[in-house]
């Protein structure tokens, strides 16, 4: 029996860099957290220190802001961004083998020539991985998506009909609200390059469409409707996953103060709150090799 | 000499209630988060554990869960559901002198008839007390304002002339980012009740508008001028108060990369940060009594 | 009618400095949060963006980096520091009148000579202001404190004989969990310098044990009884302000499962929450000029 | 082609309950934070909205604070209840399949009989998993685990023989603070009961005096020797998996201000930080089976 090193990466996380692009009349500005994680041969430094091998990530860090200089122009999506960072850690080091750049966008809307306000707290997410060949000869991924996208319908949305027992104790309803903020991740059917701009705002709204039309009758109905829809305007998607919490809005009891409460009032609860997970993805979506290393 | 009860309040902070209107076909939906203050006969509490002087915070939670179901109808504002609240405290028992209704409107964009998006962490808030009667006979005090409204100057911003000390190492800049998070909060020349929502939005208008087009020395010259305007287009405002953190974005330097950098790669720091914070007001405001307790 | 500028203050915010000590064998390390805020002549950078009168908040930075240096030995109270810091800007600065250096230090366990573990999220707080003489002379302020100090009581805690309304519907109780996160902030009799390591470490175990002893019938009287206790064994202080959130554990309802709920089973709520503020002080304090600025 | 349903789950999160065991003179007081997510037939629940398979989320809360009152008295571990709670959702419900319980428990240090203070933000963590037998006939697993450990070595910490490229210019140093969060989590030789608490300590004890004895090249570095130490001292462990950001402290440059800086005053900064995640395992440990599911 001895000891052993097993699975292991670095990297540097949440590196803030902000890009503004001046060529034109008008600013454009592109605001993003960008976290670097990287393996390879990094038995010597985890069993000796010998870091021989170790690109330090204050060097990560510094290589997101020089191609932040020269990939990162005008309306440049993520995803290029992202990939082409993951490919020069592995092809610029030989003991570097794998790598991932994940990114977090913040949206701002254009106020003027050269202002903006942060509208949303919604973000843009991608992660680019790079790696060894897989048997299909693929050696990059993209999962692009979104976070922080909060939704609710006031109406619409049942829930019964589910199993009860001894600790079953929840009415059944025909009439609650639904609130939930979707993370989204989605890959690619194939690893070629595309207008990501272009599926990002489809899927999006492809997204959001399914919630506001499904008549619900679960979150996970709501959920599955989504994902479906979203692969239908976007052929180029070959899976999709879903996690979506189930914030609770509960119909406050106003019959002490003599009122009638027909679904109007609420408490919004924090803790605990439903917490749904899923994956919708095609019969013939090809594997996904290290797309969600 | 003897240990006496000083300044003392209490209430319930942080009231979670969603009001749903259903009135028309369309829901009207209004997410708040209410917090009250009272003040009063409230020595025995503390000196002997009395409470007979005392509306426990759990009635001051149901009592705004009532009146939500009561005064919030579609587009009530929060100003007078606040000073409705504070003024029943208030009135509805004898041993509280002084009630102070904080609100927090958290935003919701329409989506469809009984759907919507949250699409914003700008919050719209709200501070209304009601008290004893000051000298001037008034008893009742508005101060509407926001919150996380954030803003982003890509130009027009220069910093330099400023004192210099043997701890100054600050280069004068004649281009720089501004950006801000702004806290803004106002009170009125009079109590009278009037179009809150205009007021506000107005108000809110006038603090974006200055601040893009204000080029800017300094972020207290860009404060000043966004009070200024909002004093300007609102002839009801007495005073505003706004705190603006300067959300440094530094330039990074590129050089070592054999890369120039004019102003286009920034890293967004998080502490320390800048935190500027002024007062606008009219020479004839009237005295601010319990506005700001 | 004039539009006029009131109230401002500037500085710089969250400045994280650690220092270590190696003088000894043993490292000393003393880990702060540094808040600056400035007021002065400052009219010139709000009105027309003129800078003569500011000293830079950079420097402010660089300031507290340099003292922390020449000034943070081993052992030394924030309190000292934040004094000589606030004494320095307005001592230095000929435009600057008024200075508050606030401190957060965060508290860390020694594990070996240079080896340690922050074990708790308590803090402990200083706010040094420096200004313009009063009419008694005094130019100096020091309001020592803690925040984050989170106190549980399972047992002597009851709450009734409140006033009861027709929004009331909490039902009395004899036993019930009483739980908090104390922020304290302390002045003192006089502005003459002390041990102030000994004041904190009374004053801190008087809360605790006040809080410990206290059958408490209300959240306000073991307020009351912490802050007398704190001055009955500290006669140096003068006043003291406590904030205290009414942390809620409802006993949860398991009737429904077949299961008594003797106060065994409770639930921790985030939000609402009760919030007591309140202030003991003896009667004959002196004055607090510009302490709480 | 056809879209399908992929991988999901569900579940309740965040329970905050609170036990109090009253048997004897002293309460003993256990303060959870309780996660379930289930997977099984939930298939219709998605495609139709049919819940006939799906127990609710609110269930689950509630089986939570029944079970919390018959299964954690005093001193009872966590793995204990997290592995009966998992078991019970599967052996009790047809349709589900497979079921995680995670449990973040929060420490509280005696003050007295009923008395207690919350005296630090490391939490201790398991994550129970009953679900269908593998090919190994086990069917239960468990990983215990802490998080939010704050460790600090103001010496014996050195960073150098690293990879240069056209993007490095970090310096190299033979001194320098290393800090970090610890995220530890680790899996057992077999599925059997055992005294949970002893390894628990046992393990936490290696982790800490291994960070505080190492001679550091590298966090990786550290990182392995805290694992391999936890290993060395818990025959019983197979596997632990550590996640440690470097929590950068970067000298301060004095120079300017004519002093020097011999690692004396540092700036604690927030983001980028480098992250460093491993695993230490041996090289008989038995398959993981759904343990980290």
């Amino acid at each position: 029996m001895a000891v052993i090193l097993g699975d292991n990466r670095y990297g540097k996380a949440e590196i803030r860099v902000v890009r503004v692009a001046r060529d034109g009349e008008d600013h454009v500005l592109t605001d993003l957290n960008v976290s670097v994680s990287l393996a390879g041969d990094l038995a010597g430094t985890h069993l000796t220190g010998d870091n021989a091998a170790v690109l330090p990530t204050d060097t990560q860090k510094n290589t997101v802001f020089a191609f932040a200089k020269e990939q990162l122009g005008s309306g440049q999506p993520i995803e290029t961004f992202a990939a082409c960072l993951a490919k020069h850690f592995v092809d610029s080091q030989p003991t570097i083998h794998c790598a991932r750049v994940s990114i977090v966008e913040y949206a701002w809307q254009r106020l003027g020539p050269h202002s903006f306000a942060r509208t949303t707290n919604e973000t843009r997410t991608v992660s680019a991985v790079y790696g060894p060949d897989q048997s299909d000869g693929t050696s990059a991924w993209i999962v692009s998506g979104l976070a922080d996208l909060v939704l609710l319908n006031s109406a619409d949305s049942e829930f019964h009909g589910y199993l009860k027992d001894g600790y079953t104790t929840l009415p059944e309803t025909t009439d609650r609200i639904l609130a939930t903020a979707v993370e989204a991740r989605w890959r690619y059917m194939s690893p070629s390059s595309r207008d990501w701009n272009t599926t990002f705002d489809r899927a999006r709204a492809a997204l959001v469409t399914a919630f506001v039309r499904t008549y619900s009758y679960s979150l996970q109905q709501t959920l599955y409707a989504m994902g479906q829809h979203a692969l239908d305007v976007c052929p180029e998607i070959a899976e999709i996953r879903l996690a979506m919490p189930n914030k609770h809005h509960f119909a406050v009891d106003l019959a002490p103060f003599g009122l009638t409460n027909d679904n109007e009032v609420f408490v919004a609860a924090d803790r605990p709150y439903g917490l749904i997970e899923g994956t919708v993805l095609r019969d013939d979506a090809p594997e996904p090799g290290l797309a969600w290393w």
